[in-house]
Order: C-alpha cells, then sequence, then structure tokens
C-alpha cells in the first residue's frame, strides 16, 4: 500500500496539527523527505479547516474570519531538489475523505471578501453538495448534476528570502494605493492567526509577522486555482529552497474557470496521491518563471456547450480598454440572465457558474477598446434542455428552492 | 448547386465592389434578401482588400491606412427578421478562395495600431501561411504545422439608429480621455475611407460621417475574433433592424485564442456557406444582450497540451488588480520565453501563439490581488517534441529563417 | 494552385476516361508520376461511375451490373519508391464536385449483391442524401443531419505479379467450394466488363481476364471501406511495383461502421487533395503486412451515444462460435428494433446505421461460445431525443416517407 | 457515508462467502434489497476469487480449474422491479482495494480454455500490473504506463427459468457438435464447483447442476467484457424475475476490445459504487432483446493511434467468407510483429493488446470475401515513440525482460 505521508483529522482543528501550515515562509520546517520517483499520499483540511459546515444556514460564510485560510499540507522535501531545478509532479489520483462526502460554495459578503459579482450578491449565501462516486449535485441548486474534475485549488513549492520579500513588498505598495477599499486589494502578512507548522517560538513569531499570505497565485504557483490541474496531470514547479518544500490544499471537487464565486469551487477535504521527480537545472534550461503543466489525459469530456460573450463595456455601459476582467463579467452576466430564465435564482445560477466545468475563454484582446470574453457552459450537466428553441425557455424550476442567505449584521 | 450571393473579385478594389462594406451603419442598404431556411454562399474580400502580399516583405504591413478596414461582404437581408429577434445563422462551411491558398499573419508597428505585445515587438513584421488542403505552415516560421480552425474573425447584423449612436459616444468619449495615445484607445468614425455600400451621394456622405467602426466587437457580435466560431457552430445573434443585415468578413484560416497578434490571424479572403433562420421575440425570450453561439461537432481535436501559467504582476514587477489582461499577457511572454530555448526568434514563438489553436482561459480571477490566466500550447502541431525531458531542449532551428521586419520610417 | 493530376467529367462514360481503372493488375500503365513531397488533386467518379442517379426510383439499383464497379483513378507513379517501400499518403482535404454536391445510399436485392442484413431487406432500396456544406440530410430518411466523416472507401497500390496470383487462386478456390451462392461468396476475374486504364489491344485483353476485382480489401488495402480513413489521415501502404501505382475512388460523404448497407456510404463523386512520401525499405523495418494508418486531427467528435450490445447467437436462436459477424449482425438488428420505436421503417433505420458516423466495436471475442459486438449509435445526429425515458419512445415520424423500393423483377 | 451492501475479504475463500456465487440461476436467493433511487457499494473478489497470486510464476494460470469462475456478488433485489421493466444502473464509481492495489493479466494454455492467439501463444503466461492512482505499470512488460478505464467484464441480472433452459440447451446442443475440441467450444452446467449464494441442501444441489456458466455473454448482458462500461457509465438491463436480481464481478482495471488475452483484462478485486433505478415495461417499449448503455463522461481521452488493418484471410492464407474474428486476429497479429521492432516479445505485445485501451473496429463487412477489422493502437501509452519514421525503429527494450511462462505439465 501507498503510504500516507500526512493525515489529517477532521474532528481536530487544523492549528493543532503541526503538518500543516496557512502562510509561505522559508522557515516552514519539512514535515517529510522523499526520494525523487517516490509516490505517496497526502490528506488535505479544506481550505477553512473545517469551518463551513453541511447545514442550510449562510451563517458560517458571513462570520468567517478568513485571515485563517488556507490550510495547506507539508512542506515534502525531496531529497537533491535544488534552487533551479523544476519538481515533476504527477498527480496521480485526488479524492474526498471517505467519511466527508460533500463540499461546499458560496459568496462572501462583500464586506467580507466579496467576490467576481460581489456587486450584484453583495450578501453571504451557501451552497452544499454532494458527491456520488465521480458525480455531484446539490440540494440548493437543482436541475444539475455534473462529473467532477477534482484538483487541488493550492500547490506550490517554498519561496526563499528574495521571493517572500519581492512578494510582501510588492503587495504591500499596492494595499497603499487605496488602503480601505473594500473588499481590500490585498492582504498583507497577518501574525496572529498564523499557522506556521512545526516553527515555534521566536522563529515562528517572526516568520509569521513575514509570511506571505496564500490567497493569491504568484511565481511559484500557489492557488492558482487552475480547474485543470486535475487527477492525471503533471506540474513543472520552480524550486527556490534545498528540497523543494512542496505543499498543498484547498482541495475542490470541480470548478468553473475563474472560480468566480470565491467561495469557492466545490470545497472538500481529501486527499491526493502524488508522484515527485526532479529536473535538474530546468528553470534556466527551459526559461521558467511560473510552473507550466500538462492535462490528464482522464478529463470530463463534456462537448455540448452554449457559449455566451462578453466585451469590456461594463454594467453601466462605460467603456474599459481590452479589459479581459470585465468583459468576462459581463458574459458571465449574460449568462445568469439567461439561466434564470429556465427558473433559477440569480444566486443559483451564479453558483453553477463557478462550480461547473465552465470554460472562460480570452477570446479576443487586441480589437481597441474591447476585449472578447467567452464563457462556455456545457448543456450536458442540466437535466433538461437549455437550447434556444422557437418555442422559447421553459420554467423547469419554481423558485421553491434557493440557496441560504445570511444578510449582513449591523 | 447552392447560390453564391455575393462574389468578390479579388483583382478589383473592394470599393468598387457595391456589396461590401467597412463601416457599421442602419442606411446601408441591403443587397441580398433571403428567407428563414434558406442556405447560401458569401464571398469575402481579406479583412484589407487586398493590401497585404504575398511576397517577403512586411512595408504593407508598416504602411497599411488602418481606416480602410475591415471589408464586409453583406448586408443580407433575412424575411421577417424584425428587432427583438434572432437570427440563428449555421456555418456550413468555410473556405480559402481556390486560386489564393495563403494568408499572412504579422504585427502592426507600435506607431500604427501595435497588438498585444507591442512593447516587446513595436516594429512591423510579418509571416506568410501556405493552405494544403486543410493544413497550413509557413516559409517564414519553419517546424510547425496544423490543420485550421477556419472562421470569421468578424460578423454581424446592422445596428439600429440608437445602438449606433451609443456606440459612437460611448467611443468617442473614451478616446477624450487619452487623445494623443498611440496606439490609440479606440477609433473613432471616419468619412473619407469609409466604403458605404450601395449608399450614394449625400445619404452616403452622412452615413459615412456617423459609421461606427469595425474593429470592437460590440453588443451585436461584429469583429469578436472567437476562433470557435468555425464551420459547423450555429450562431444566434440580436436583431436591430429589419431584416437584420447581416454581414460578415475577415476570415481566418486559423487563430489562437485573444488574436494576440492583432494583424491577425491567418488571414485570408474565401467564403461562407451558411444558412440563416429567424428566432421571433428571442431577445426577450433567453434575456439575450450579446450573440451566443455553440461549437462545431467538426473542431482539430488537439489532446495534449503544453500550458503556461501568467499572474497580474507585470513585466516590470508591478502589481495589478485581477487584471486578466496583463496575467494573459505574461502567459504569452512565458511561453515565448519556452520556446525560444528550441531556436525559434521572439518573434515566430508570438506568431505562432497568434495562428495555432491555442486556448487561452481565464484560470482564476478572484484570488486578490492576483488573476491566474493560462496559454494552450498544442505540443501535436510541432515537428520535434517541445516537452520538457531531462536532457533539456534540443535547438531545432539554427535561426537562419526569420520572419520579414521593416523598421519604422522616420 | 494545385494541380489537378486528373480529372474527371461526370457527364462522360467512365469508361472513355483512360486515367481511370476497374480492375487491379500490375500491367495498368501509370496515368502520371509525381516526386516524393508533392501534393496534388485527384478527381473520382462515384464507385458506379454515374449509374446510379439522384432520383426517386431504386430501379438503378436493383439493375446495376455489379462487375463495372469500382472506378478507381489512376495509377500514379511516385518516383523512387519501390517493393518493399511504404508509401506514405497524407489525406489533405477531400470533397464532393461542386456540382454535384448529394450522395446515395441503398440496399442490393439479394439476388444482386445483398448486404449485411440483405435476409431482413432482401429488395433493392435507395435513398438520396443532399449536402449542405460539412452536413448531410435525406428526403427519404427524415429526422437526422449529421457531418460527414469523408474519405475514399478504395485506396491503395498495384500488386505485383505475384501477389496478384495469390489473390486470384485464393478467391477462385473458395467461389468452388460453393459456387452457385446467391449472393456469391466471392467475384472472380471477369474481362468483358474490366477497364485497364491505358492499356490496348491484347495486353489490355490478357490483363482483363486477370485483373483482380476491385470489391474485398486486401494485402494492400484497397476496399477497406474503413470511414476513418478521414480527410486529415496518414496512411502508410506497401508498394509492391516500381513507382507504387496508387490508385483510389468509391469516395464516401460518411459511412457507419462495417458499411453493413453495401450500396453502400453515402456514395458520392468527389476530389481528394493528397500528398506522398516514401519510407524506404518500409515493410520489413516495421513488420508490415497491411497498411497502417493514424488518424485525422479533425474529425467529428461526437460523443453522445446509445451503444446496442449483439452477440453471436443469430436470428433463429442457433448458437455460433465467437462469431462477430453474427454478433454485430444482431446489434444492427437490435439497434434497428429500437429506432423503429420512434417511427421509422426498417429500412430507414437501416440506412442510418450504414451512413451515419455509426461506431462498431469488437467488444468480447474469448467468452466461450458468444462473441460481443457492440454498435454504438451517436444521439446527436438525431432531430428529437432518442434516449430511453419514463414516459417510452414518441414517434416522432408518421410513416408518409419512406425510401423507394424497386422489387426484383421476375 | 453510502452503505456497502455486500462485503468480501480477500483472505477468506470465496466460497465461504453466502453473498458470493458462480452460475447463474433464477433461484438463487437475494442477499440485499434496495429500492430504485438508492446508491450503494458493493465489494467483489477478482474473477477467480484470489487464485491467481501476484507473484513472478504463471504456474497458477497453467493450473487454474476454470470451472471456479467468476466468482460474483449479488444477487440484489430492486424493489418493484418485475419482468419486463428495464433496470437502470448508473456506474457512479469503482476501484481497486485499498489493499489490493494491483491487477494481473495472463494467456491460459491452450489446454485449459486457451485465448484468441492460443495457436501463437499455446503455453500459459502472466503478468503482473501495478496500480498507482489511475495509471498502471508492469514489471513484466516495460516501457508503458497508462490510465485505466476500470469497469466491470460481468453483470447482468438472473434470468428465469425459460431463458435459463434457453441457455443450456443452446449451448449443450452447440457443445455436441465437436465435444472433444480443445479448448471446448462452451461450458455446461458443472454442479461440483458450483457456488449457488445462500442456497442449500437439496435445493442448492438442484440449482447447481442446472446453473449456466457464467463465461458467456448472453441476453441478459453478463460477461459482456465491454471496456467501455466504465464508471460514468449508464446501464439499462432487461429483468426477468421479481427485483430483478443484479451481480456483478470480474473487475477490470483496464482491457482492449476483444479482451483477446482472456485471462484477461487487468483483473482484480474492488469495488462498485452504484445507483438504480427501474424503467418500467421497458422491454417492450424500446423493443429491447440485449441491455444497452450510454458512455461516461470521463473516460480517458486517448486521440493519437497507430491503426493496424486485418482482413479475413488467415495466417496460412486462407480465404474466410466476412469472417470479422479472423480479420481482428490478422489486426492483432499484425500489431504484435510492429511491436516486436521496438523489442518487445511476442508475448509482451500480445499483453499489451489485451490490456491497454486499444479499440477493435469492425471497419467492414460486405465487400465479399473479406471482412475488414481495425485495431486502434494509442501512441501515447508507450515511454517511446512507436509511429514509423525514416530512420526505421529503434530497439528500446534489450529483451532481458519478459513474463513468465509455465509449460503445461506433462
Amino acid at each position: 500500500m501507498t503510504d500516507t505521508l500526512i493525515k489529517v483529522d477532521l474532528s481536530q482543528s487544523a492549528y493543532d496539527n503541526d503538518m500543516v501550515h496557512n502562510r509561505w515562509h522559508p522557515d516552514i520546517p519539512m514535515v517529510a523527505w522523499v526520494k525523487p520517483g517516490d509516490d505517496f499520499i497526502v490528506e488535505t483540511y479544506d481550505w477553512t479547516g473545517g469551518f463551513i459546515k453541511n447545514n442550510d444556514s449562510a451563517d458560517d460564510v458571513r462570520d468567517i474570519d478568513l485571515s485563517i485560510v488556507h490550510f495547506l499540507s507539508g512542506p515534502i522535501g525531496v531529497k537533491g531538489a535544488e534552487p533551479g531545478d523544476l519538481l515533476v509532479v504527477d498527480l496521480l489520483d485526488i479524492g474526498a475523505m471517505p467519511d466527508s462526502q460533500w463540499g461546499f460554495n458560496g459568496f462572501f459578503s462583500k464586506k467580507n471578501g466579496g467576490g467576481f459579482l460581489t456587486d450584484h450578491f453583495p450578501q453571504a449565501q451557501k451552497s452544499i453538495w454532494d458527491f456520488k462516486g465521480m458525480f455531484t449535485s446539490s440540494r440548493h441548486v437543482p436541475g444539475v448534476n455534473f462529473a467532477g474534475l477534482i484538483h487541488p485549488g493550492l500547490i506550490g513549492c517554498l519561496p526563499d528570502p528574495k521571493l517572500l520579500e519581492t512578494w510582501n513588498k510588492r503587495e504591500v505598495d499596492f494595499i497603499a494605493t487605496d488602503p480601505n477599499r473594500v473588499p481590500g486589494l490585498a492582504n498583507p502578512p497577518f501574525g496572529p492567526t498564523a499557522h506556521m507548522g512545526r516553527l515555534t517560538g521566536e522563529a515562528r513569531d517572526k516568520a509569521a509577522a513575514e509570511g506571505a499570505r496564500t490567497v493569491p497565485p504568484r511565481e511559484h504557483g500557489g492557488n492558482c486555482d487552475i480547474k485543470d490541474l486535475s487527477r492525471g496531470s503533471k506540474i513543472y514547479f520552480p524550486v527556490y529552497v534545498e528540497g523543494g518544500g512542496l505543499s498543498m490544499g484547498d482541495l475542490h471537487f470541480s470548478q468553473g474557470d475563474g472560480e468566480i464565486t470565491f467561495c469557492g469551487a466545490i470545497e472538500m477535504a481529501g486527499w491526493v496521491h502524488l508522484k515527485v521527480d526532479v529536473l535538474k537545472g530546468g528553470m534556466a534550461k527551459y526559461g521558467i518563471k511560473n510552473p507550466i503543466f500538462k492535462p490528464s489525459p482522464i478529463t470530463p469530456n463534456y462537448k455540448d456547450y452554449l457559449i455566451f460573450e462578453g466585451i469590456s463595456v461594463d454594467e453601466a455601459g462605460k467603456q474599459h480598454y481590452l479589459d479581459v476582467h470585465i468583459a468576462y463579467r459581463q458574459a458571465c452576466l449574460n449568462a445568469i440572465e439567461y439561466l434564470k430564465k429556465f427558473g433559477y435564482s440569480g444566486a443559483q445560477a451564479y453558483s453553477i457558474l463557478g462550480t461547473a466545468p465552465v470554460q472562460g475563454h480570452i477570446s479576443g484582446v487586441v480589437d481597441v477598446p474591447n476585449a472578447c470574453a467567452t464563457l462556455w457552459l456545457p448543456t450536458e450537466i442540466f437535466d433538461f434542455d437549455i437550447n434556444p428553441s422557437a418555442a422559447g425557455p421553459t420554467r423547469f424550476l419554481d423558485g421553491s428552492v434557493d440557496m441560504p442567505l445570511s444578510p449582513d449584521l449591523v
């Protein structure tokens, strides 16, 4: 049997597990060492460490302290990996915990992190998704059922001190340009809720005060939330410290391109079976700055899509210059309006775009002043036909079921 | 035999063909009427009306007056189509002209339109691509050969006066925010080079002065440059005027997501075999603002990709807020650096990203402050193996062949 | 422009075109020579040389003299190709004649060739299929519309005298085991209707008396009727004579695995754009007896199938030993029964299985005594939903349209 | 957590587990009842009940008493299912036992069952395949590594007495046509090694003497060995007895079309997570005789194949009439010869064809006298390039590793 290098106990606080951490820092000690060619299993908490519950209230989504995320398992050292190498990671398989066959999706309150469409959905809402083998469906979002493209939202190697400093300076300077913005432009280091793995005492406190937050994707990969880093894919990570220091977490049962709902995809606790290897000097050999990867030979092969276009003119009619973010937002809003014609609430439609294997393509970025983005909605995930027809849309849902909403507390 | 509604003679100036126009305006007269259910063929010039030649100089790319583009064939009226309807267009087939089995790709000078990477490639360059059946290759970019995903870069219906006014005001106001920018923020109406189809005299002059430029994609679709609008796809266009007024042009033999080279994809003259139908009242029934479409059952099914990540930190290390445009630019630059290790010049690598069936995905847009975009490069288009290996990259190209470059004239 | 090496005039008898032949014989003179690396176009008649017409009577299917088939274009010599080499053929593109955008499918009378289900459909029937760009539909088989997987049913190199002798002896001996069987076990050489290309006089008569019939696939490939030899595929053919002598014909707009209707797929006249190369000594190097090939990167990517199983127990309940032919026949009959529930006549259902991109898999061939074959019917080709449901099947067709049938003449 | 209805203990004899049986008979008692809509897990032995071991000797493959197979888990009753209904089974997921991450493939001696190529490989041989997440490789067959298309080789409902009688008569009569053939034409009922589940005493003995052997696929499905009945697929089974009586086993980690090695695919013990439903009166409504199914949305999407043709002329040059079995055998032999050029032994090549996701297509079955079958070998499963090239094949393997062989005992 394959060794499980890191175990997690979902009934225990993630802070009490010293093989877990929630900041990036080169001083976090390796919790295990493996050799190139080894395969092994790593268990992980969900990104919130179990804060969000399988129930019908969005209070937890509203009330969560986001400075605690993401709880990552690791870091794992790979013998012989040195700065400048590429760490080759095969994701051999990924699954949910056997006794935790569910995940959550939600929208944060605009006051607590928000999301891609936070101006349209400013209040905390939540949906729970049950897993049945390779498939998932939700009691809060009827009429859809799809195969998951399981992946870690977050995976990467430890930064070295110089890279860490670059990150912190870059982001802190950026926050300073609009420090009171809600939601914030970025998240600075924050010691009190830091979990620095096996670091203790002063060393812990020092690193906690410097540790980069795990929210953004960065040069090392990290929280890329790329739905296609799925089981069966192969990733080449830059190595910055001796041994690499590979950590991972934030597992998703499924996600649409963009992870637009932010909280998040279909978030779950689970395990990753992975294999590691080292490509010596690979960063310079191949001119690598960010990770590169190859997709899995096993993926849900949806083929029939309904595709929505969006351009970089915002909801108020204002022109933006080749802004793909805004163009994609328009495509998402267009898809939500369409789905509402079949009986979904806006929140349910938003949740579908955040969880199902939706594709988001950068279709045109040169035709001034408008970028064009497309959102690809797989039609096969629906229990009914959502294609346009001369008869017009049928309202398959009667509105009796919706996602729980928890208004902001005053 | 299927009727060819609009013919073009490549040896004739596009200005002399009255079934062609290069501005959007509701007054442009229909050049033909068809019935719902009809199928027919439309020939088109390349987007420049033949200005760019099949030779080994980029002078034409440098010298083109971009106020002449795009030369569109149409407008075609569909009986019974009324404002508020959806015009359903099946692209039954698309091809190059039998006696014009080639296309061009290039980069405009930064002084004359630029492109996605104009700061990195500020001079005019050009590559010529020959077609062999369904495949294309270039004498200027050795080592790649791929099946085209043929599509019209530009297709859509005429705007009504109100929509036209919205466009013009929105874009003229936008230009006013930085009127001297090079390249310009957008393109205002410009009468002298306008081709208003069958309009003549004062009516022509009035419309020419108001006609919206064809460059950006807008609510009606237009210049979306979506590579997946390929033969076999089905599009639902909003209708704004009686008969719809469908026009099309800017055919591409192949293009990567984003059409990052701007000049452009693999641009060609050719023909489109299409079928039209009308979905009455479809805009309101389905809440449609922009066109929606369904992909073709016949597409190049590349499967093996090398995927490059980019985040919204720019080349200078500056932080941007969830900016997908910048993230995609980094992914493109990362791919170019990688390809250079195999012997390509930067320009050749850039050209490959603009022409081959590259995918651009919006992978993460919520993890503040970094957006994450991915560029999917199909490995199967190369004559050699571009995957990473322990041996490192082999330089398959010796640099003896490059793309013609024409420096800016002083 | 690419050269058209062989032209055909559909208004002229195929016998009057000396670049056409309908038998395999090493003495047939090359009609053109090309070099390795060349690409060129070859036009072909439909396999019957125009005997079957675009009308609503099956009389021509009933009355055809099958000794005239197949009219092939060629042979083409490739300089430097020698016995033992592999001739590498890229099918760059394939199409129907511009002025002949239709094809036919039919069943021969059991007395005149029959077909896979001739005991169930013993009379001549015909359906006509119209092409609209990449799609086809039939006025005789309503409710289906699909993208064609265009391919040559027949392509291969000339045999040498020894191989020809092997073929003739093998098949003539076989016929002798049941010489009066209807339909016949095989077809012996038959001089009177032979078309030997540019051979004349005694040489023609001698070769005509020996020339192998074109009906069966053999070691050289020939009439394989493999639907996946589509445009974009690459084939490696054994070479037996100096120059190879490549001939082709029997173009199909689309076909299901097995070409079960025999007359045939959707048969058409058309053109092939191909490129040739030579792999020296390839037969011995790779141990090649029959051609091998690689599929196209561009194929209709149907994904949703309804799959029918069949086992090697025949319609009368009789047991056969691991007989895949009978197992596939049962799978086909099962599919026909299923389709009849939706309103199709048996003949229409049979025609769909013969023409649409149906897959036939050899699923199990070791579980004595039953082979198991599966027929994969793409659901997306139908205008209506053919999946099983609790409500049971809806009869979408009212039986008012059927395929023309011409009873045997007494 | 999902209920595990049937558990198996791999350290215990399958004969001691009364929720297991190895014959088909209507009297075998249900071991559990579920309701339409329920999902649950079923564990199964490998088809031999653990007889074949993870070691480097083929003695067990040589010595096995094949009258003991297949050990199936069930039967399971579904409330409300009645004769004439269709039992709708969703295969939600399938896996190997956590502590048994390996499987076996082998060839039986010609004296003990044989296989598709038993005349070429008449002795017992075995290979062991290790599972790493979704991938498998073998210490006995170097150079291949592929994602499994996991499926039950055997699944179906209990026959009623009439159907059982039909089976027994049909097969016993058939055996009588050549009773001394080696290997036998079929397998008659055989009481001594029968495991009749919870039947005891005289009832057990009577049923054991009548129970149909599990080897062949039949009208109810059963041992179809269809590689595409993979996790994610949906099957519609005919129901013959009250409750249906669904049993399953013979799990395969991966298999090529045909399961040509017979012993077998990559055989394993494991578990199936399935969901059941009932389609009332479905057999008559849809004209169903054999099961039908729909493929999974998640499958290994291999795209690049090398395809081998075979025709119905046997190894000795003898002509057969449209015999797909023989045509497929030739295609398999052609592929084996090809793979030997890269250094594989014939046995290793045969094993690859039996285990990897190879496709077998019935390409032509009407061109008298030759059937044409094609074997599709995915090129991506190999660690090296197996495509033809001008340089000729490289021998990547040095022959130092081969599959264990155990000669027949005298």
